[in-house]
């Protein structure tokens, strides 16, 4: 059985339901940790979101989402950082325990990977003052390759940390299982980014064979092949106790069934195979 | 203008044509280079195959596939084998440059994917002194992330080229841009690979946005975001000079067309955009 705690990530409840009713299903569910979406912030209010998160006791393991930076002009990719500093925000009134950073791909019609990699670097180091000001810590969230054009040119856990290194303190990186089980270097990543002190985040899912959509078909845990409880380990012995944060995108299962049964559902797998 | 020779993966024709009318249509676009599979292969028979290479004076740039390593039982391991001792032979009986593996996803329900790529490389040291004994050269595929699960557990050409350094003379990596251009390591990668001696093959297509399918939804070189020109400098300056390949999976558009036009497309865009 998994000791830690649980947190849900609340693009895992995308089934309709309003901000208010995600928080009561949790705490019905006896999970008390969770991961918004800016979108279900506005839809609520950031005040009035703030007050529930408050006046029940949550944890926020996470605000999604800041990031998107590369851009094909100087203004799109100011306009980026504009709204990064306003996520930093959002998180902070939250009290989160981090931002996610989604970094987004290639800009345009671009080719250049390796340009959008360094506009990546560049956005995140002129968001960085603001967030330390605000002690809210940077997570990079290295998305699966196959995301590379048009979500995410940050791949890696390594790569991830190499740009961490590069800005200092106040970045780290979340580390979700579906993004990296594939890894080769996983083993050596994960040591890495605990001996670096960059672990900020533990997303879990799983990953289904076959996959019928790229973005809209991750798993339950314990449905796919990913060998959650290594990962977790490997994660464990970096040093990282915090929550397991389920995300999953699930379109045509998930997405389609009652919040009680999904997070039902979510508990069962945490104790069992997580 | 790309001066190296084009070569024509017959993958990229599958609408229905035989082998020899597409050997007859890669002939009239003025290929000279081409690469099969072995169901076609077989579909005409070895000899009569190898007939028609030798009559036409074809080079053909690698037979695809040999691979698919792991098993669930020493039984199928042994099967597998068996396999790639046969493909070795028709390779040579073609006077392919390289048998090309996909090495295969994990076995059965199995989330061990450690212990699928030992058993890949198992798998290729047993193959590997009747490869070294037809002097056929095995080349190992990284195959996209993505397919790490059901198709190929060997995600980077860095992975490869260890798998490579362990086994020894006779290995060496088919570097596919599809599966490779989002790597941050590409460039370190393939030069070391070049260093190492061991690029065998040069594959192109390219990335739509968006792709719709994982599997048989990739693009025609200059339809998508991969840098070709950029992947074929990384190359050459590594010191492979080597046809590049043309390998595109396209259910929904290239394999619905007449292959005269697929391959006057193929000529066209290789020699703009490669």
């Amino acid at each position: 059985m998994a000791e830690g705690q649980l947190s849900i990530n609340l693009a895992t409840l995308r089934n309709g339901a309003s901000f208010g009713e995600m928080v009561d299903a949790c705490l019905a569910a006896g999970v008390t940790a969770i991961a918004p979406w800016r979108d279900q912030i506005a839809s609520v209010g950031l005040a009035e979101a703030a007050r529930i998160v408050r006046a029940n006791g949550l944890r926020v393991t996470g605000l999604c989402r800041g990031g998107m930076f590369p851009a094909d002009s100087a203004a799109g990719r100011q306009a980026a950082i504009d709204d990064n500093l306003k996520a930093i925000d959002e998180a902070a009134a939250l009290n989160a325990d981090c931002l996610v950073l989604v970094v987004g791909g290639l800009p345009g019609s671009s080719k250049d990977i390796v340009g959008a990699r360094q506009m990546v670097s560049d956005g995140i180091a002129a968001m960085l003052p603001h967030a330390r000001a605000a002690n809210m810590p940077l997570a990079i969230e290295p998305l699966h390759p196959m995301y590379a054009a048009d979500r995410a040119c940050v791949n890696t856990i390594g790569q991830a940390l190499d740009i961490a290194a590069q800005l200092g303190e106040g970045v780290g990186v979340a580390i979700d299982v579906y993004h990296v089980w594939w890894d080769p270097d996983l083993a050596a990543a994960v040591a890495r980014a605990g001996r670096e002190g960059r672990i900020l985040a533990h997303h879990i899912c799983d990953w289904l064979v076959p996959t019928r959509d790229m973005l809209l078909d991750r798993g339950m845990m314990g449905d796919g092949v990913i060998d959650l409880k290594s990962i977790r380990a490997m994660i464990e012995a970096a040093g990282f106790f915090g929550p397991q944060e389920v995300e999953i995108f699930s379109r045509d299962n998930w997405w389609k069934r009652p919040s009680g049964e999904v997070l039902a559902t979510c508990v069962e797998r945490f104790e069992t195979v997580c």
